[in-house]
């Protein structure tokens, strides 16, 4: 039997847990003899509520280092969690015995507090992919995948992304076919089609109202299919083009050419998702050469073409 | 506020609770004022343990009537609650005074000994759809739908199907944008494409051993792409066609014909999932005329093209 660990804390997201503890317990269902020994484990043991209200019973969190794998929770409680001295250490100390350290969401906040992912690959939950960035500037934080293995180290994206990774965590343990009758059964796909920027909202946050970004970045997002080329944008914040592009990519996080891209793929995305408009009339409203340029340019960014993305988020 | 309560038992599903419950809270916590005031409840109160081991927290069951929606959830314990006497005489008795009546997956087991999906199209897991259209004829069970909303009652289909019936109850309380935020959050398709029918694995029983089509059965399955027309088959079990079609429709539940071609389906489902032989060969193994008529075929069963098909379950 492997022994499995979810870590939980106040104010845990319960789909972090329940996700990827169902996934393993209808594994169990499903094999001759179950596999997985499941635990819920908490610092001080008893009830913990989460964030949708439901209290859920857990053991006292001890000798971590008799597990096989360790899942972290996120959850609006995990930036407490991450503060968590006790737990922070345990997590620490017992990392290098076990043989797989995961965390599902934002739990890899505290995976970060634990100094686990330094100089690695990582990932969470979209919408906290910059603040996890900046918390830790060791880190390379990927916000498309929906999951990333590195060495004992395995992080996922944001929520129902656990599931997904935990299907991956069967499919090494007990190979491919247990792991796609889960899926089956589960009612979830084995591969989910495309990664997490798909479910991604725009997060562009223009500077603060005093800069000198903050018109121009509001122009940009509100007509993105005017002329929005450099030597346009820079003239009428009069600079020169190289002092722009310095100073907007600072101001902004991204360079002004990326930038005017990300807010033409937005309008498109709108589109798809709110109107029936056709492909011809969005490129052209959303400031895309041509219908063609626009599925290119859909496609690097959410590695799913605008036909698949209006039957996912249209309607 | 509208006051939700999920009604759990001993051995219910997690997921059917869990994955609902956090989109109504993520929907509360997207509002400027929470709309949702979310309950628990068993018909005891106290400890419930899901089927994954985790043991939630509930209210005892009195007075369904307050309540604005009332979600049943499924899983292995749902057999018996469906024999729970003061459970059901509850729901029969509160049922008209209540908005919205829901089940998730295998809860439509409890809805309909409640007497309330009678002359109702409904749905549930896919793996239990037969025994419910089995255990009540005056339903219409309908397999492939997510979810089927009729008059105040509304089924899904299985497990994490309770979210896509979640974000459209929500959509109907509060609106699209909200339910596509949700969605967004939770990392989940605000429309998932294709209907359950992906999901399900092949469930055809050749009937007992000593039926005269048992044998019949297993070399369809075995060959799909030999010589199965009506004449042929008819001739190996030593029967007119007339004869065959009867019996073997009454034994199978199918006709011939659909036996065959669920058969020849499956096998292409098998390979798009374990292979990486193209759409001709494929048509050729599974005994369909050409890649065409495979692809419409498909089509027709699942609401997806055999290559988005491969995509979600291949590899």
């Amino acid at each position: 039997m492997k022994k499995i660990a979810f870590i939980l804390f106040d104010n845990f997201q319960i789909l972090d847990v329940t996700g990827p503890a169902q996934v393993f317990s209808s594994a169990n269902e499903l094999l001759e003899a179950p596999v997985y020994d499941i635990h819920y484990l908490s610092t001080k043991g008893g009830a913990c509520r989460a964030t949708c209200g439901l209290t859920v019973e857990t053991e006292p969190l001890t000798d971590l280092g008799a597990y096989d794998s360790l899942i972290i929770s996120g959850g609006e409680g995990s930036r407490a969690a991450a503060k968590d001295q006790n737990l922070i250490q345990q997590i620490t100390s017992q990392a290098p015995g076990i043989r797989r350290m995961v965390s599902i969401c934002t739990g890899a906040f505290i995976l970060s507090a634990a100094g686990l992912l330094d100089n690695k690959r990582v990932t969470t939950h979209w919408a906290y992919a910059d603040r996890l960035q900046n918390s830790n500037p060791r880190l390379l934080v990927e916000p498309d995948a929906l999951y990333i293995r590195q060495g004992n180290i395995t992080t996922s994206a944001g929520v129902t992304a656990g599931m997904d990774l935990a299907l991956f965590l069967i499919e090494e343990d007990v190979g491919k076919d247990i792991a796609r009758e889960v899926a089956r059964h589960m009612v979830i796909f084995y591969r989910r089609p495309g990664g997490q920027s798909q479910f991604s909202a725009f997060q562009m946050t223009p500077s603060a109202e005093d800069d000198p970004f903050h018109d121009l970045c509001r122009e940009i997002i509100a007509h993105p299919n005017r002329d929005h080329r450099i030597s346009r944008l820079a003239e009428e914040v009069a600079m020169t083009e190289r002092t722009f592009i310095r100073r907007f990519s600072r101001a902004t996080g991204l360079s002004p050419g990326k930038f005017v891209e990300k807010a033409r793929i937005d309008c498109a995305r709108r589109a798809l998702e709110e109107t029936s408009l056709n492909l011809d009339q969005i490129a052209h409203d959303s400031g895309f050469h041509s219908p063609e340029v626009l599925r290119r340019t859909f496609h690097r960014h959410m590695a799913i073409s605008p036909k698949e993305y209006r039957q996912r988020f249209g309607g």
